[in-house]
């Protein structure tokens, strides 16, 4: 690798902040030699973390010290305009002006997508950056498209969520040909919203996605398709119930277990085995979700995030960085501009 | 109890028809006295189907012959149009002539939910009639309205679905006061798509409900209210995610189990204890999803209903009947038309 991919993190981000981010960052540096890591926070109470790991590769850390911190419960516009020296802002502004590849950021969800949007700007020609976590599935992972702020979406911006998480998984996931799906209440190609009607027969046109037509949610959590075309109000009503219906589940499963003192036992020796099997389940343990179509990479990890997790995260940037996501992002768009002045052409003759 | 309550029964629905739908006939026949029943379907089908149980009560048992079957497949409008003797249409007719309190059917959902509607109608003044499973949540039940075929909704739809939601698990569920959520991708008023933002401010406004405000679909399993209210498409998609999540998450926790000796052995001990826990989250033993605001009732049980479901839903008809739901339904009906007179005239002045 001839030059650093250099990452800004947001170190005041997150339930655990600083001291997750800081020693996410530490792990990575230490993993991989072809990063740089930018830390943006308050100065003192990064240098205190930092004290913990006197073996960091110095030379391949920065702090930029800021005075700000973006709470979760503010409103993300006002606090994006007002905090212009929070952890986030100054980290969206490196990517903005191309002094960092990527940022990564535990901090307010909300603000994060805002400010990616508003600050790291998105690239020309695209009309939505949407979210995009990967999801467990039985078969893997799979990734949800669009889990973001920007909801009522319309249905050219559904195509370009599927072009571009085609993209996505095929680079970062090394999936040829992912299968894609349109989010739908049936399978026929005439069910669903009015979104949903219209969106399908343009998806169908395309020549340069694998679309496999409408899929039921209740086939996602077994890995229906690769990439899970939706909008993101419903996006993020997918990711929650996940997150819920997991969580209730597994805990009515241990209460079920711990009813009698027989299956308590039984607890007790599948205690191992089924530690593994849920970690695979574990929404959290597929990093942070990508902001797609900016110029340059902002990645929102969960706001409970570990060192590990932020770790992860900061590796799978240089993955995106290497892979030139967004240079096949712009081709796409550079092909679609195109072919549209071509139709514009036939059409005017 | 004067009067007999009469329950009409598809007995060609669903995949085990005729033999569960007629067994859950014949046990509910047996275990409550106050209920008439009858059957839709094919004479002879039923005619075997009712030899196995000689001592059915045969003075509150109908069979009315019917030449027609609705398949899953077909497309829902134009089945309802051309099967006229279909065992789903004769069913429907009953009540709408009034000559049934209730069907009930477990064949195609598109079909029940067209032909509720367009056979069994509306009651005056309900804009659509929301289908609301009661799904499984840590607290017990909550109801979730709408999860139906009508999607795009409008503020006013929502709004009714908040009340008649909240009348039916007051009457049929004993919940006093049940409180309402408002599905959304935030808790703040000013989150949301379009219909969130309209829909919060008019739930607020009414005294007739014990609105909470919103609700994340992470909180749904939790029981974080008694009544979601929601838009068909993210009704649907949220019951689907509940079955595939607990579909592949309970997959998991087998496969994991049975990963080592060791924890297969555990796998023995908690089997039972676990059995009793999955049942209770079991979305399939919460009998069949009513389609409200319907002259009558009509309700859809799951496609692969056993007996034990159909009987359940057969004897909650009675319940909906003692209780009066419909004129309880009525009742909100005419004092909205009343208020919506009084705002006409203040106006006027």
């Amino acid at each position: 690798m001839s030059e650093l991919v250099r990452v800004a993190v947001d170190a005041m981000g997150g339930d655990y902040a600083p001291a997750e981010p800081v020693k996410g960052a530490v792990e990575a540096l230490r993993e991989n030699s072809g990063i740089r890591v930018i830390l943006t926070g308050d100065k003192d109470a990064i240098a205190r973390e930092l004290e913990k790991y006197p073996d960091v590769p110095k030379d391949r850390l920065e702090v930029i010290p800021t005075t700000q911190v973006i709470e979760t419960g503010e409103p993300p516009v006002k606090a994006i305009q007002g905090k212009k020296d929070s952890s986030l802002v100054v980290g969206l502004n490196l990517v903005h002006k191309g002094a960092a590849d990527a940022l990564v950021s535990s901090g307010s969800t909300g603000a994060v997508l805002v400010g990616g949007q508003a600050i790291a700007k998105k690239i020309r020609g695209i009309q939505r950056a949407p979210l995009a976590p990967l999801i467990p599935t039985e078969k893997g992972a799979s990734l949800l498209i669009d889990c973001g702020a920007n909801v009522d979406a319309r249905p050219a911006h559904l195509v370009q969520f599927a072009v571009i998480g085609s993209i996505y998984m095929k680079s970062i996931c090394g999936i040829e040909n992912p299968r894609v799906g349109l989010v739908n209440i049936g399978a026929e190609e005439e069910k669903g919203n009015a979104l949903c009607k219209e969106t399908y027969p343009l998806l169908k046109a395309r020549t340069d996605i694998n679309f496999i037509g409408n899929v039921e949610a209740r086939d996602i959590p077994s890995g229906a398709a690769d990439v899970y075309v939706t909008e993101a109000f419903v996006g993020n009503v997918i990711l929650k119930m996940y997150e819920g219906v997991a969580k209730t589940l597994l805990k009515a499963v241990k209460s079920g277990i711990k009813s009698t003192p027989v299956s308590s036992l039984g607890g007790l020796l599948i205690k191992p085995a089924l530690k593994k099997t849920l970690t695979s389940f574990d929404i959290s343990s597929y990093g942070g979700a990508p902001l797609l179509g900016l110029q340059g990479l902002v990645v929102k990890t969960h706001g409970s995030s570990k060192a590990k997790e932020i770790k992860n995260t900061i590796l799978q940037c240089i993955q995106f960085k290497e892979e030139d996501v967004n240079g096949k992002i712009q081709e796409f768009l550079r092909k679609e501009k195109e072919e549209k002045a071509a139709g514009g052409q036939e059409s005017a003759e």
